[in-house]
């Protein structure tokens, strides 16, 4: 399976039924084979006396085009064909009857022939009719130079929502008409694609990159080898802005609206890329607003871009501004430089200081403790060796390393709890580095802070150790250093000495010997027979910890 | 190149530098080498004094999460990593000094042990501060069956647009982060892909189509062999149904609200298909809600999909159609069966009648043109062999023989040139297929609608004429049949004769064989030296059509 298709000849009704499922269309009844979908809203009668119809369609593969820019400010309705296929005459005539009412229709065609002939036809039947209809045929595509018939491709949004727009406004179909074709008149598009479109069911041909390629996967004007992003976006703009810069009203200050279409199967990181690409490229402030990147007028899974580009008159960007129901239109963005500001990226309540205060007694308590720590080195080592990489001893002595760096240079306060644990902290996110670094930083951010709300020690070293199993995401019984933590700590709390503390941690580390499944931490990815009989390294850390400390 | 990328490390930084030139944000200075976006209005001490600040982000890759879903109504700033790497404490503390007012901070966090512990860590300094700041851990995804830590996937984006509501509506820090995780309670997600996604610069690994895979390329619980989008869509559907059949409040009548995410790469057509077939198989009823589909929370260009499902709660409701400016949320649409209308495909003001009125000359005159289209078929078919696929004789034939028909059962009235004309261009429509029988119906009704305006005949075949031009998208010297039409008709408009008509026809005619270039009709595809020397045969046909008339 290459593709998320069903039947490849259900394509076209699934994605219809899917958008009329979740938008406010109505659609022609399923056994009439006629694919027509209409504003829920619009009736003929009472918007149709006093708005302008704007009906769009074509052949599908190009969605969200059509059906997904119907909506108030935008189509009234849509005739889909089926896959790169224009819709016949018949359903094309339905929908205008259905729509139009006394203000008139107006049908916004793609400058292909089967297109103009089938829309036209319905036009000209309609008009026997009595009813009010003109047409506008878009042909943005500058592919190929100086084209008698240029191909109608993602520009016709615009005049979607140009149409739209002005029909919502009570705008007579003359003067919509005679807008939309002026529109036409400065507007210019450009595609290229990496690799084309796949018709469900088949193999996408195996074709070089190309530049000016139809979205119905005509062959491109030529083939191109870009290397980059930019290489591509160069490849684009460069004759797009030479077709534009002949139309009347465009000037070397002329700001313009770019259009970035996703023609299918772009990543949203591609289109981003291509975006800045194109800013850049095109200039600060020559590019007054942006709409998209988006898929708007798609063809299938091609893989390529295109961009279009119109002068951004008042008028214009008026009715691209305007809000419309339409799902699918993406809004016209504002393009500027970002504001900038600078962060905050001090220490804030720096806990580490110069001629910090000493307790004699405590700081020659973390000595020791530093001195357990790079002794243990060896052992911790080799625990880690056989449930994980083998650096927790090395990763421990860094921590106690950085700590007797702040004790030397006297930065660090020990004749009170709270600063001395928060600059632990500090000094274990900067230096110490890993996942238990970081776990280890949170106990004593945590504690810190519990401290100076004037949480009783053990309290707040239970505060840490909660944050540091909240974040960390590790249970008791996960054979972490929780294992030694979470004992020792209670101990603590329920008033029992350090001695009693050191005692229970040193049974929860053995404990971890047994625990033979890990659900968190190192251990969670290794086989069972690997861990049976090795104390968790992190654990034995803590628990030589709390001896020291028993002792001191 | 496989993909539009410039340099690989320059992916992140380009997609956030568009996001931010078209979005309303404000960004830390680059030089900083921080990722932070901030809502552009966003001022802490103003709003902050009462409205909770929601902070969310995470490793990049997954555009447009998270900088898209800043906004008023959302996300208030994001903070992001490199490609699938969690930003470090240092941005997401200063994010938080950014953002946090009196009313405190909300840390939104999907489940990866990195984002856990930067995010923690930098909550925990912020709280040391004396910032009020908590934290939220999202952990949609069912993959993994009883994962004491599943992870956080595009589930992640309800919490930021419920929480992001909330703290609009100035709900307390509290409140918000209870109520988000409730949500988090009752939602699950599960993805699938057919091809997992590249990191830029490198090539996507060659893997099965599989199930439960991660959004950072984490192999997936199983794989899978679906043969078309109806297999893919059950293959997620079943075991997240089975996963979320388990939680409190959820019922058979439970009315689910979907979220149906793009991984990557899936065309639009691709996600219409999925949309239409995840709604089939929930049910009718059983889907209240659907967001998307669109891309949301990606995975570069994986090319697969996820779905979301929770329940659709008033509450839930209320905050998901909020109103939000973050430009990359699609909204929430309501799912129902779309109404239907029968079109109406009548003949409208139907040429074609019973019994219809006869004038013996002209009718005999008819008699004689279709003799003369069916003689001429051999030598047109011919002249077509050169130039186009050999058919012109059989197609005018055809348009003949439905014209004969008509005569034969007298549904065609001759009294009257407007009912003559609009019939003939209905029967042409119907009967002759073709471009040349659309362009031919469309010149006969054209000129039917003239006359009945009250134009005179030349005038009305002007004007039949023009729209076949317009529609048709040809001009004189074109090689097609209005190479005859032209001067033809201008000579009746001139008040010549027929049998003036019929020489500037046959003169024109004659002219298209040294007319060896061709921008429209059946020659425009053909090389010159192919045309030298060959009449186009729909001028052909028409110079024998004058003549014929004017004998008669």
């Amino acid at each position: 399976m290459e593709r998320f298709y069903n039947a490849p000849d259900r394509v076209v009704d699934d994605i219809l039924h899917a958008a009329a499922a979740t938008a406010d269309l109505r659609v022609a009844e399923p056994e009439s084979g006629l694919r027509i979908l209409i504003r829920e809203d619009w009736d003929r009668a009472k918007h149709g006396r006093e708005q302008v119809a704007v009906l769009s369609g074509g052949g599908a593969g190009h969605e969200p085009a059509h059906a997904g820019f119907i909506g108030q400010g935008m189509l009234t309705g849509v005739i889909s064909g089926s896959l790169f296929a224009s819709p016949s005459v018949e359903p094309i005539l339905a929908a205008i009857r259905e729509v139009c009412g006394e203000a008139g229709c107006l049908l916004v065609v793609k400058n292909y022939t089967g297109d103009r002939l089938n829309f036209g036809l319905a036009a000209e039947r309609a008009r026997g009719e009595g009813l009010n209809v003109e047409m506008v045929i878009v042909s943005d595509d500058v592919a190929i130079h100086q084209a008698p018939q240029p191909r109608g491709i993602a520009g016709t949004l615009l005049v979607h929502k140009l149409a739209g727009y002005l029909a919502g406004q009570g705008t007579a179909l003359g003067d919509i008409q005679q807008q939309a074709r002026a529109l036409c008149e400065q507007m210019g598009s450009l595609g290229m694609a990496l690799k084309p479109a796949a018709q469900p069911g088949q193999q996408a041909a195996s074709r070089s990159p190309e530049l000016g390629l139809g979205i119905h996967n005509e062959t491109g004007t030529r083939e191109v080898a870009p290397e980059i992003a930019d290489d591509a976006m160069r490849l684009v703009l460069e004759p797009l802005c030479e077709a534009l810069a002949t139309i009347s009203g465009a000037s070397p200050n002329t700001a313009w609206v770019a259009m970035l279409n996703n023609l299918g199967s772009c990543s949203t990181q591609e289109m981003g890329v291509l975006a800045e690409s194109l800013l850049r490229q095109l200039g600060e402030g020559s590019v007054s607003h942006l709409i998209g990147p988006a898929p708007l007028m798609t063809s299938l899974d091609m893989h390529g871009f295109s961009v279009t580009l119109v002068p951004g008159t008042p008028e214009l960007l008026a009715a691209l501004r305007a809000p419309t129901s339409a799902p699918a239109w993406p809004g016209v963005r504002g393009v500027r430089k970002a504001p900038t500001f600078m962060p905050n990226t001090g220490q804030g309540h720096d806990a580490l200081i110069d001629d910090a205060p000493q307790n004699a007694e405590t700081t020659a308590v973390l000595w020791r403790v530093i001195e357990t720590l790079r002794d243990a080195r060896e052992a911790l080592d080799a625990l880690d060796a056989s449930s994980g990489d083998g650096d927790a001893g090395a990763s421990m002595q860094s921590g106690a390393d950085s700590l007797a760096r702040a004790l030397d240079a006297n930065h660090l306060t020990t004749t009170a709890l709270a600063p001395l644990f928060t600059g632990i902290g500090q000094l274990l996110a900067r230096d110490m580095g890993g996942s238990s670094g970081v776990l280890l930083s949170i106990l004593f951010t945590a504690a810190g802070s519990a401290l100076e709300r004037g949480d009783a020690p053990a309290e707040a070293l239970a505060a840490g150790v909660n944050k540091m199993q909240e974040y960390g995401g590790a249970r008791a019984g996960d054979r972490t250093m929780l294992d030694a933590l979470l004992p020792s700590i209670a101990a603590l709390q329920a008033g029992n000495t350090l001695a009693d503390a050191a005692q229970a941690a040193r049974t929860g580390a053995d404990n971890t010997a047994s625990l033979t499944t890990a659900n968190a931490g190192r251990s969670a990815y290794v086989p069972e027979s690997a861990l049976k009989g090795i104390v968790d390294p992190g654990a034995e850390a803590v628990a030589r910890v709390f001896k020291t400390l028993a002792r001191g």
